[in-house]
């Protein structure tokens, strides 16, 4: 938990300085709990070790979308990274800039880039030509110039999962930098575009800085090249994709010394840098509480039962992802081996498989760790099972950023 | 789509006797549609393969819990399987009889119990001895005798996808045959319940009938086994599991024969049949309609973009699930083989990958097939996408029966 906002204090588990135990009670579970304080240690990490140059951190709203989140990081200075309308909405509806905001993701509607060209946002990230045509007739439309860069797929292996890996010639994302060129220099004819920027991003969860440096300067490269041929690029975004250590005993790769090589590669030619961080933000401060339901033995098998299931937290089942799972309680006893279930009528519902864990009882409670990304936004009501609280941590306090479902809320609509 | 409610008519897509496109253009996409005809009609299958014996229809409400389906079935004479408090909540609210719900689920809280109790359900199936114990104590609390079954784990091979297959010994489902009895002799000596039922359910999307009549006859012989020993089994409750083509060229299983082979083997002993069906009552009467926005061609690949993604249906990512897609309008085009992806931003966001599909063009309108059961249900807000609108057609008629998320929906709460 070294780098984290959790820590054990006299065997009870804290988030800053706030007893987990205390919340869980109050609050009650499964509830997710982020730490303000550590959300924004996080993203100064990179605004600090870009210091001196032109940049823009652009916060990945997709990792985390809530509104006090978003709060707390348009507070620090962030700029935001969106994949659609509803971020947008997110965004302006937490205080964000709209001018501090990039628009991506392959299937952005007509009602959506309008309502980003209305809104005024800093620019869109294009995935291919027919939408780079469409920004351009919209715009021309609602009397503006919108500011684009074209997302170049640059064909590099992420080496990640395959669902969260972008940046091969296979995948949706992006155009491919052999065919790029002729794209901008089609862009650039067009009335209602000012074409200045070179975005890429090649996948998530990245653990080795190799790939994204290579991605880097593949695209400055492009960017430089693009110059000499006419094309005034000032932007070069270079995405996300920062990985955590999920495992305790993962080593932790160093993004400062990764943001200086990349800051070495780029200063003096006049870019303004992008980045667009989620998971490396938010993943590590945040944990999914939730208590021990019941303890079920079978001829070959412990199970431990939770009151959080996929429905809650689906990347386990998603993505084979790893979350470490630690009692609130630091107990005296020895460990089992068990699964960690939840109650949802499938197979595929469980939190972890074959793991040793501290011994636990009906009752207990339990942090899923490092579930601050990709947790309560891919939450879903399965099982007829209201969505859980989300609390934010504030120092010694604590409060509720979005309320537990009802049943009632269930129903909604219908 | 033979034996489905959706058929081409002069080369538009119908729903019964409801053009889709109609549909399409007034409720917008994404939009799932349902057949209420469809849907009564598979009930009704399983009534009539069953009458003159003593026998309960639960539909699973986890497959699809919308409230106006719920109410269909409800009219139709259906009980409920449910899983959760939520999922009792929907049957009420749809009018739904308690007395004909059952309660399965290895998780079941005691709020869950107590809601359970104090609405006057039909009973429960039972997944540990923890639970039973639990169950004994707030049935007595509150003055309630309550009627259990045991579900058993009859280590029956599924052979379906690894998290739908429930009845394997290794799986957190149930209480093994082996040791069940002593559980059902131990049950029966607590003052607050009635012991009444064995269970099972060995998984879902089963095309096979021999594993769950090989369940269904060791079933049988235990319940005997318990009679003889002196607990008054009445009920038999042989879950659901019942699975559907999702290609068009898969086989299409005899569920009347099965249920005649079931009815043989268990006929003139005084039993009173439950089964809990969910995905073969309503997977087939429904479709996700979605529209075609881009279409994008790199060097390797083509690629259709979709206002539908993965977080309006998870299961090709989730479960590596196969959906037909057609065209609402059928082509005079010839045939493309192209990937078919949605706007959210990850590779896993796919419907479908290197498929042979008919020529779309951006605006075009598709039917992403059998889509009815475990859709809806599993949709999350991921990327900030509002859940797409539920639509029920009645003959010619048609009516929104869960109206399309809005920007403010996705923020309630925070």
């Amino acid at each position: 938990m070294d780098g984290t906002p959790f820590r054990y204090w006299d065997h009870q588990l804290f988030c800053d300085d706030a007893d987990l135990t205390d919340i869980a009670g109050a609050a009650g579970t499964p509830a997710y709990v982020y730490s303000r304080q550590g959300i924004v240690k996080r993203f100064e990490a990179y605004d600090l070790a870009l210091a001196g140059i032109e940049h823009r951190v652009c916060y990945a709203v997709k990792a985390n979308s809530n509104l006090s989140i978003l709060r707390v990081l348009a507070e620090a200075g962030a700029g935001f990274d969106i994949v659609s309308g509803g971020e947008l909405f997110r965004v302006i509806r937490a205080g964000g800039d709209p001018a501090r905001v990039v628009f991506a993701g392959v299937g952005k509607t007509r009602d959506e880039i309008e309502y980003a060209l209305e809104s005024g946002i800093h620019g869109f990230n294009c995935e291919s030509e027919a939408e780079i045509a469409l920004i351009d007739a919209l715009a021309g439309r609602l009397g503006k110039k919108a500011s684009i860069s074209v997302r170049v797929n640059p064909d590099v292996d992420a080496a990640t999962h395959p669902y969260i890996s972008t940046g091969l010639r296979d995948h949706k994302f992006g155009i491919d930098i052999e065919q790029v060129e002729g794209v901008y220099q089609r862009a650039a004819t067009l009335p209602n575009l000012k074409v200045e920027g070179v975005a890429c991003h090649i996948g998530s969860q990245l653990l080795d800085p190799a790939p994204l440096q290579e991605a880097s300067g593949k695209l400055l490269a492009l960017a430089l090249r693009l110059r000499t041929g006419g094309v005034p690029i000032r932007y070069l975004d270079l995405g996300g994709g920062w990985g955590v250590p999920y495992r305790f005993d993962d080593p932790r790769a160093d993004l400062a010394s990764h943001l200086g090589a990349i800051r070495a590669m780029v200063e003096g030619q006049g870019f303004t840098l992008f980045f667009e961080p989620g998971r490396s933000i938010v993943a590590e401060c945040g944990v999914l509480l939730s208590r021990v339901l019941y303890r079920k033995t079978t001829p070959r098998k412990e199970f431990i039962v939770l009151d959080a299931a996929m429905n809650d937290l689906i990347r386990p089942a998603l993505y084979d992802a790893h979350h470490e799972i630690l009692p609130l309680r630091q107990p005296a006893r020895g460990t089992i081996r068990a699964d960690i279930v939840g109650p949802v009528c499938e197979t595929g519902d469980f939190l972890a498989l074959d793991r040793e864990i501290p011994e636990l009882f009906p009752g207990d409670l339990v942090a899923v760790m490092t579930a601050g990304a990709y947790g309560s936004v891919m939450a879903s009501n399965y099982n007829s099972r209201p969505r859980p609280a989300e609390i934010l941590v504030e120092g010694k306090t604590w409060r509720t950023v979005r309320a537990r479902e009802t049943f009632t809320d269930l129903v909604r609509g219908e």
